[in-house]
């Protein structure tokens, strides 16, 4: 096997949203060639083009079928690949698109939400060998049967850490973030961009809606250990690393960083009889595809008091598929999620005293609160939580 | 081999053009496979769809890369056949969309302009028995290398054509248009609506920008015997057969239809010393993939009067590429190019005749006529043309 520098990189839709950004985003591609490396570009769809697309399909089925759906909108990053691939041969690049057909990006049959089984690395270190961009379409996968499947929103991420995993290379995402940021720069000014971040910690930002990465791909990305760098499309600043492991000579902060989820639904589930009771609830749920968040239960001699969050457009549907079990449920909405998450929480004692005297001082009653090694999860009403989020950055340095 | 009662469909562009369109059509589509057929329903991209991703593509680079332009351009097609096969989901059908690589649609490696070398007629017929309704996108195929190319504008004719030459069964061709017509109604309103057709008229028709089916689709229905019906895609309404031979009841008319070409442009080459200087000449032109239509040449004790038309859109690139040759040449536009066409002038005399008095008698003159076996063409000035037309339309009861 011959030896290639290869990077894979990554560009989201907003950055190819117009003919002038697939432009302005080849400078960084080109740089990358000059300096001697064969280029793996994944490309998500164009700015709003799978939403466009939804938006047809639903105006001629309510639930369009799956299969014919992800035939729909995996065009999306073709028509992308294909722009990109345009200009780059335009401008003296030897670039070619492929779609997953032809990336053999082989997957489950679950189309919409497709998991990757495997990618066909010859092909791909073949035509890398004798070009030097490959552009290849991100989110999409084809089955055993040569269907074409999609990986669920943000997939593209998915793709190119998969494509990276697979050719041994570190993965490079641009999109219009700078990087990681402490918290949420649009509610918190003083927020930090985080020169490295590791797995598990940007596992639970994706999980909290920080929406730089796709949460799948940081676990694809742990599983390979492949190193990610996340940065702006079209400056040279400075971004974020996601790795395994912090570089040695780094202080390592207790908290990394915090975030806010707002829009959700708190269930209190009454007259719960037993724990099999408890089993039924969470059964039901899950069979009928519900996403359970936060969840918390105390048990008094018997008497079992369980809460657990749920995002508030599910919350009708919810209410229906538990109307067959027998329990009382109480649901209420308007409360947001607060948490901070660091790996240093591992480590250091106190963190859970300092936030609950945040919550004192500022006077906040927390409707929930869950922990994990890494993570405290406080809910509150929205109207406290930004002003929560604030106090917290304050007190943890972020 | 198990006997199915397929039939082929083909929806144009336009016939696709909204939401509304798309399930408009779904009713002849319902109804053909409520009479028991199993249906390939072949679709063109939605109205503009194609126009608007060159447009795209073009404000990347002049010329596009012809590899990756097909890449681009085939996503139109998809995108339709995904859309029909979810409404035709929506209202119980069983239906499945298949691109060019599910297909198997193989193809040349003349991107932009590929030729169907062969298609898998028994995954075909196999999903054909598992479904009602097989979805495939028109216009493209792919090639040895698995890559996507596609057959040149208004190839999704040829793609239906091909498909039920494959598999033996008529193809219907539904659009805008109810069928085809003795001339274009737009300029002779009186023009009739023909019943039936042969191949080798309709070849002229398609040649001479009668647009209704693309002539390389009638080249492989006339080699394999497959009868065309060319109908609206919203009425019931009949329509046009398009067949090797008319029917045996039929009283064969002598001149079938009448048909105008505008934006014409006659080259006149002199000094041409013998005929091998002309042979160079047309040598040239195709070399540079120029298409020459009508030729006119005269010879007299060596003096070769050459004279030939040209699209106006190609006037200036052939005065160029006939510099280097070793003739003086004229290039004159703003002419038109007015055709009968009929089997029936095989058989009977005096056709031309007729067509000389009409000019006489409109006092219009030629500036060049070519004929064949079954057509008469008349090159006149643009402002002539359609009064020509009409007279013709009158003289031949068309």
């Amino acid at each position: 096997m011959i030896f290639l520098k290869l990077v894979v990189q990554k560009y989201g839709g907003s950055s190819l949203a117009s003919i002038e950004r697939i432009k302005k985003i080849t400078e960084k591609i080109v740089k990358t060639v000059k300096n001697g490396k064969k280029l793996i570009v994944v490309v998500s769809a164009m700015g709003k083009t799978t939403d466009k697309l939804v938006f047809l399909a639903r105006r001629l089925s309510e639930k369009p079928n799956p299969r014919e759906l992800d035939m729909l909108l995996s065009c999306g990053e073709q028509i992308s690949a294909a722009l990109l691939s345009i200009y780059l041969d335009r401008i003296g690049m030897k670039a070619v698109s492929l779609n997953a057909f032809q990336a053999r990006i082989l997957t489950t049959s679950d189309f919409n939400s497709a998991r990757i089984k495997d990618i066909d690395d010859r092909k791909l270190r073949s035509l890398a060998f004798h070009n030097d961009v490959l552009l290849v379409t991100g989110f999409q996968g084809i089955n055993e049967n040569d269907e074409l499947t999609t990986l669920g929103r943000g997939g593209s991420d998915t793709s190119a850490v998969a494509i990276a995993a697979k050719l041994g290379t570190i993965c490079e995402i641009y999109s219009d973030v700078a990087g990681i940021y402490t918290t949420d720069p649009r509610i918190f000014p003083q927020a930090k961009k985080l020169s490295y971040i590791t797995y598990d910690e940007m596992l639970e930002f994706s999980a909290l809606g920080a929406r730089v990465l796709h949460s799948r791909s940081v676990e694809i990305a742990k599983k390979y250990s492949v190193p990610i760098y996340c940065a702006s499309s079209f400056s040279n600043e400075e971004g974020t690393w996601v790795m395994g492991k912090l570089p040695e000579w780094l202080e390592r902060p207790v908290v990394t960083g915090a975030t806010i989820e707002k829009n959700q639904v708190k269930v209190s589930v009454y007259s719960l009889k037993n724990s099999k009771a408890t089993a039924d609830v969470f059964r039901e749920l899950a069979e009928k595809g519900f996403n359970v968040d936060m969840i918390s239960l105390v048990s008094n001699s018997g008497d079992i008091n369980l809460s657990f969050t749920i995002v508030e457009s599910n919350s009708v549907d919810v209410q229906k598929a538990m109307r067959d079990l027998d329990c009382e449920i109480k649901i209420t909405g308007g409360f947001s999620k607060v948490s901070i998450i660091g790996l240093g929480m591992k480590y250091q004692r106190g963190v859970a005293a300092k936030f609950f005297e945040v919550l004192r001082k500022k006077n906040i009653e927390p409707e929930m609160i869950t922990t994990s090694e890494i993570k405290i999860s406080c809910l509150v009403h929205e109207d406290k939580a930004e002003d929560l989020l604030k106090e917290l950055c304050q007190v943890f340095g972020l």
